[in-house]
């Protein structure tokens, strides 16, 4: 018998593990919230991921439950542990991908290079934090926030007050002075095996990822080295199971700082469908299934990812055929969603020995299906 | 809205179009005839293709039909066509992979060099064929033969007495005196547009693929032409749409002539999911939904695809284990299959610079899955 993964969740990181799933023999079931989701092919289940009766009706035959999200209550991830379920990543290792705050502390006892940080829950709290950081600091909500929301650049106390007044406290942090954001993506199986991908650059536009280049430009030797530490370092320290992404500034006095955490697969390591021996969607399901995990060099000089974001085109349809037949060497994946606005609907992967051309390559297909 | 590509047939070759079906944002629903086969994650419909009520019903709402077997009757074919239903590769030309007789015919009037053939429905026939042919020579039934079912070499008049009773006329071809096996695939679009693969080296055991080398050793410069140009006159000249397979003999006097065809992703192009720029599964669907075609290039110098058969393992789940940690660098293909002997249950790729190690990686990893 093929062992079962569940995913919880329907987007485009369960629909993205399917075709892995099917490589590898392993039967994959998701339970999502409506029909017709990204990951539609492999719903078995349609319910609440933030109802346990929900979610242990789809655990029913499942060998081991993983996640498309991190927003799976922990009281419902403790009911799948009360009953039995092997559920990966770990409750106790997720908490720290869905708290900031908890995240901020924990990486901090780790001795993890981050930004100065506090936490805050009134406006004269803030407020001093402000005076301490040269009037501007960064203002995130602890839990719920992704691709930008829950997240804002402050420059008074009262900047915070609709966050205050909704209750629970703050997480603020310096204003990093960065160079470039990196990622280093790294699987981990529960008896200890690690695997890092080349530790990558990301390109953010209005706080969402818009192009990730592979491995970062100038990262060999020192930087690469420093990155693939500290991706070891909380991937051991927090017993993470499965994909971790670590999203780092690069400081312009050459630091690396821990910006965010994912503990799944992350958009910052979509190239290695196409660009690496194993991709971070098979590596994840090995790694949850305490199977061993697969090579993660690159398979090409450059690799660079694009994301597609919803825009102009409405009919992504007509328009793969113009894609494909302008850059017949890209290799795109759409999600299967309908467009709107700033959307990730798909996103495009090109490779190759030259940069120029590799990025030159990939911006095209993307923006022949945003723009038109 | 995704366009919806119907498969009729739920094996692995189904199973195989699905991740690419996934990632090119491409809606697959397979038909099946019993729950648990291999492709049963796309599955749609349970029903027999050899019954048009049964695929009528499953060709409502799909966009293009095609197939993972070329066992689907003219007659049901032909229902679909007055249903309006479109089919690809179209009945017209799939007719040539399901009879041997009429693709003999139709190879020799399109001027391709195949063995000497005849059609013979008498003991009295075959005998003469004989005669003429130094005693021995290899006698086809027409239609349903794969994997060395429906072919047998045969030394005297009597050795077709069964299969002639059996009703309806016999193919016998010469036996060739040949040095290899190679197979060319290619993929065509209905607007005309081809992609051919490098050519490759097969190595058949008792009748069944054993092994794939791509590209075929030595096979740089005319005879690469001479594969590519006889692909090119069938998938024209029969007017195929998807994916066509040419498998060739290499006689020892260095010709090619034709031995099979087959209208669908085919065994000898499974190397093409890990080692080429785009796969027969993702170029098969592109063809049939009239999408430009992906680039066909190798992307290691050498690819080596070793199919998995049951053997002496029972427990492919406990040797994947096995076969993952021993050779990480070695990709795995599980079909969901239960073993039996000599079924093929999986296949394994590996690629790189050095043939021999490629060659020793992949027969490794497949004969731990088959042998333990």
């Amino acid at each position: 018998m093929s062992p079962v993964v569940g995913v919880i969740g329907g987007g485009q990181l369960a629909r993205m593990m399917i075709p892995a799933a099917v490589h590898l023999g392993i039967d994959i079931r998701v339970l999502a919230e409506n029909e017709g989701e990204s990951a539609s092919l492999a719903v078995s289940h349609l319910g609440d991921y933030r109802n346990a009766a929900d979610v242990l009706r789809f655990c029913e035959g499942v060998d081991v439950v993983t996640f498309d999200h991190e927003h799976v209550p922990q009281d419902v991830l403790g009911a799948l542990l009360d009953a039995g379920v092997t559920v990966r990543p770990a409750p106790d290792a997720l908490l720290y991908a869905q708290d900031k705050l908890l995240m901020r502390e924990r990486l901090a006892a780790l001795g993890i290079p981050i930004p100065d940080w506090a936490r805050v829950s009134t406006a004269e709290q803030l407020g001093a934090f402000l005076d301490e950081h040269g009037g501007a600091a960064v203002l995130k909500t602890p839990r719920g926030g992704y691709d930008g929301k829950g997240v804002r650049v402050v420059r008074s106390a009262a900047d915070g007050d609709d966050w205050f007044a909704a209750g629970g406290d703050l997480l603020v942090e310096e204003l990093v002075d960065f160079r470039r954001e990196l990622a280093q993506v790294v699987a981990r199986r529960p008896s200890g095996e690690l695997a890092l991908w080349p530790v990558v650059e990301s390109v953010q536009r209005d706080g969402v990822c818009a192009e990730v280049i592979a491995p970062a430009p100038a990262s060999a030797g020192k930087l690469a080295d420093v990155a693939a530490d500290i991706a070891t370092t909380i991937a051991e320290g927090l017993g993470v199971t499965g994909v971790l992404a670590v999203e780092l500034f690069e400081t312009t006095d050459e630091r690396l700082v821990v910006n965010e955490l994912a503990m799944r697969p992350h958009n910052t390591g979509h190239w290695s469908i196409d660009g690496a021996e194993t991709s971070q969607f098979e590596n994840h399901l090995r790694g949850v299934l305490d199977l061993p995990l697969g090579c993660t060099h690159a398979r090409a000089p450059w690799s660079v990812m694009v994301n597609v974001l919803g825009g102009a085109v409405d009919d992504l349809e007509a328009q793969r055929t113009v894609v494909l037949a302008a850059e017949p060497d890209v290799k795109i994946h759409l999600y299967g969603k309908s467009v709107k606005a700033g959307r990730k609907v798909g996103h495009v992967t090109a490779y190759g020995d030259d940069l120029d051309d590799v990025l030159a390559r990939a911006r095209h297909a993307a923006a022949l299906f945003t723009d038109g």
